[in-house]
């Protein structure tokens, strides 16, 4: 019997009917086109990118070739050659492209993924993402960092060789300051983070988590909105993945890792979208959402991944919602099951 | 060079950045499975469904064969046999799978699509979505009734024969919420429909009206969030398409019938999807958006079509927005251009 659940945070419905498809049909992610030879990220074709703002290299010296590689898209959507100059016409406002689009090159592998490199590597992954929005924050006209990776053509990789993206931009996402206005609703409301009550009553309830450890916790939320979806959060309450501790970022690494192995394992290799949210510029000029102590206290950070196993219909793109046909309890319990490859951690 | 432009009734931000992708790739509907003999929605076949809760006929008495005709989806994801019973733990928010989800065939044709179908055809399906959306309306436990199509399997079509999906919920959808609630915001602010100051905005401008007549307009919106998006408006203001006049009905199935063709002649029979965007229902037990007077005034019905050129990846996700390589302007001239193709009005 199917039911409509809302998410605590987003507050969107989703209609949980596993009558509706009782067996899914396995999707594997489809390689985007580009072979390791004419690949600009692949190791001997640097000068095929413009100059890297960041690289990560083996030894500690900072010597040797580079594990991870930060660029700026080569096309990119936004530039931070742009000023924080807008207008409005009638109901109609616009901003100049200022921003910054860059691109993590996770990996001199061009074959390697997520799931199947050391956690060492996916730690430095985590790093490069922490450096760059430290010092995208840095400039003040920026008001919010995005970082995400699609995986697979299906989920709009449009590059073969292991990546992830970073669009930092003027304003902070009509999404993304929605979600912070409920979350402060809620703060001013009830004098607690959503977000720490959701984890205290999940972890209490315990059919909805994968995985745990003593920094994070891995667990298919409650109003999933695709099958298998994974909210991944951190135990410690904190609004900006900027001050995460080296610990952390170590931890993180590990966990992500073995959640994305799982989907791996269990599911075939699914394309997916990943998403790191993390609070507003603290700094900014020309902030969309208010910073203080009452966004710090009601924000936590936290990475979602959204497995793309099944079409975006017109009813999602409607209702912001959508019909799941797979009960995250049944999702998690799956995904539980699975025992984590062990990989060297070198 | 981009630019970011925020949309005034979604709020959300799009990256219009024609740089990011000069040349869009075509992208045809792929049919979903199903041959003619054994579908389901083809006459003679019509015990494979259940029982027909609306049927039009093209005898004025009522009499031959079907033209247009609605079924209970066979899996339907929300009843009408359910209750309208919620429940809350913790941070976790639930509501029994109570609702309706029918299916509108659109036509005995097989083969056929709503862009080359006969006008008189097309006026039928409008005539079939208003006359389930009233009939559901008197289920006062029903709050909202979502019309949508998705045409071609990447837009989730499942099945080939043409087809719409109606779901009726205890609930609006969360992004249908949060958009009256900033229509209705704006009408306090200004005394003003929001849409109504958008259309008269657009007509002035004229650079994204793609097509007008007496009653509607077709245009593309400022802050499309895909290529091509189309957004149509009547230009009587009034929130529910219950209330259109049948001659409202005929001419709204004239132009979308058109733009529909323009998107095919133009792009080569594009997946997409359709939404119709209705006012909530106004004698709802228990109503997520206050009805009455100020809602009326500030919510204007329309809808919306999203061609389905581009994958959705990690940015849409997150941001509500996108990256928008085609300007909305270049998109609303290109389709100005095609002439409409002539079919017989019968």
């Amino acid at each position: 019997m199917s039911e409509l659940r809302q998410d605590p945070i987003h507050r969107h419905w989703v209609v949980v009917a596993p009558e509706v498809a009782p067996r899914l049909e396995p999707v594997r992610a489809e390689p985007p086109p580009g072979a390791a030879g004419s690949c600009p990220f692949c190791p001997g074709n640097e000068r095929a990118t413009p100059p890297e703002v960041l690289s990560l290299r083996a030894e500690p010296s900072g010597s040797g070739p580079w594990c991870v590689r930060v660029v700026p898209n080569r096309v990119p959507a936004l530039r931070v050659e742009r000023d924080l100059h807008g207008s409005a016409k009638g109901v109609h406002r616009r901003l100049d492209g200022l921003g910054a689009h860059e691109v993590v090159v996770e990996s001199p592998d061009h074959e390697a993924t997520l799931a199947d490199m050391t956690d060492t590597q996916v730690g430095r992954v985590m790093e490069a993402w922490q450096s760059r929005q430290r010092d995208l924050f840095e400039d003040r006209r920026l008001a919010h960092v995005l970082v995400y990776k699609n995986h697979g053509a299906q989920a709009g990789a449009r590059l073969a060789h292991p990546h992830s993206q970073i669009l930092a931009m003027p304003v902070t996402p009509a999404a993304v300051a929605t979600r912070m206005g409920h979350a402060l609703d809620r703060y001013r409301d009830h004098g607690r983070c959503v977000f720490c009550d959701l984890l205290e009553q999940e972890l209490h309830d315990g059919s909805r988590i994968v995985h745990s450890d003593p920094h994070f916790v891995v667990l298919c939320p409650y109003a999933s909105r695709v099958p298998f979806e994974l909210l991944v959060m951190p135990r410690r309450h904190g609004p900006a993945f900027t001050q995460a501790t080296p610990d952390e970022i170590t931890a993180l690494a590990r966990i992500l890792r073995d959640a994305l192995h799982r989907l791996d394992a269990g599911l075939g290799n699914p394309p997916y979208n990943l998403v790191l949210h993390t609070g507003p510029n603290p700094q900014a000029l020309a902030p969309t959402v208010t910073p203080g102590p009452d966004l710090d206290a009601s924000w936590h950070w936290h990475l979602e991944i959204l497995p793309r196993l099944l079409p975006i219909g017109g009813f999602e793109w409607a209702s912001g919602g959508s019909v799941n046909p797979t009960p995250p309890e049944d999702a998690a319990a799956f995904l539980r099951g699975l025992s984590p490859q062990a990989t060297p951690c070198t």
